[in-house]
């Protein structure tokens, strides 16, 4: 019997590695979908993406440019005038870090290749909870978007959205990547730096906390 | 009193067109938005694009390429190896022409855009009912992207969808050009030549057909 097919979205950051994890470990065919948006770390989030797709043997990979994200800026990920702040985590404002409308950006690329390809599902990492608070990370969000692909794409077109760690926090998503065996040592998730991980920004600091409460020991930090 | 501001996606043809003559008359202030996604006959649709921006003498443009529409393929406005066939009115398959979830991938730049330059609402020129039966132009579609831009975007961005062709016959639309003086001898509508209309796909046979009802010539065509 043919395997359902499902596309992830891969950052190369820890969340869509777990993800990942998951499809495999869910039984779906995978193809793999990265967007360079113009981040400052792209070079390194590519390496990620080639690595973890390496990892898992996953031949079926598209990587796309928009260029638009960047050329729109707004976000200090992809306008370099716009310092990278330190993490305040207790912030209930929107960061400056999010990048206007990306995810549905995305989710677009992926459904059109999704429509193409017979794609079932679409793996999205978002976490909603545990997070910077992105609006585009919420479940509404998606179940929003579910409606859109409804409206919008072929009626033999039939695509979902799965988000597996929607509802989890860090500490939680990095004990299912070791129950998954997922490449957490292949990820990067540092929005500033690509030789090391500036240990400062929103992204690194959820990511050590998350390693601290799961009481592991992050793979790619040199202690 | 600030005018409100309104991004018009303006692919060249004559919807586009049209619609961006409403919302002048409608007194916004516009930023026009093309998108480049790899279809033949892109270079002239950018000249359409250009000539009709010019003419309303609008500065605010911004010009998008997405090139994983190529990539992805499925329809012959995009990939070579697929021709574009004659017009088949009557039939009420989505023709071959559909371009994979084009238009969200398109709303998403928009709103992208939108969301740093502040508009209040994003003017499309789609039609529903006389027209080729692609499902990303109907009015479901953009109430459910409406329903997306709220659950995605920063909680102070407030842009809407305004449709103003959407219930209107090609017939209609031109005579609504021609009310609002909108210069339908700049616009381009074949989607298999550059030169001149092929006069034989859905898009020529569309356009002569409105032109034919309205009881006024084409300009762009040389009897």
């Amino acid at each position: 019997m043919n395997k359902n097919k499902a596309i992830v979205l891969v950052s190369g950051g820890m969340d869509s590695c777990v993800t990942t994890a998951k499809a495999i470990d869910d039984n779906y065919e995978l193809a793999l979908l990265h967007i360079n948006y113009g981040q400052r770390t792209e070079k390194r989030e590519l390496q990620a993406f080639n690595d973890i797709a390496n990892f898992y043997q996953i031949k079926n990979r598209m990587v796309s440019d928009i260029t638009h994200l960047s050329n729109i800026g707004g976000s200090c990920l992809t306008d370099k005038t716009i310092d990278v702040p330190n993490a305040k985590l207790n912030d209930t404002n929107i960061p400056i870090s999010y990048v206007p409308f990306r995810n549905a950006n995305i989710l677009a690329i992926a459904v059109s290749w999704g429509e193409i390809i017979h794609a079932n599902t679409i793996f999205v990492g978002a976490v909603e909870e545990d997070s910077s608070g992105y609006p585009d990370c919420r479940r509404s969000f998606f179940d929003a978007f579910e409606k859109v692909i409804i409206e919008g794409a072929k009626p033999d077109t039939n695509i979902s959205i799965t988000t597996p760690l929607i509802n989890l926090s860090k500490k939680e998503i990095i004990l299912l990547g070791g129950k998954l065996n997922a490449p957490l040592g292949l990820t990067w998730s540092c929005y500033k730096q690509e030789d090391k991980p500036c240990e400062t920004c929103d992204s690194c600091v959820l990511r050590a906390r998350g390693f601290l409460q799961a009481k592991i020991k992050d793979p790619i930090i040199n202690f």
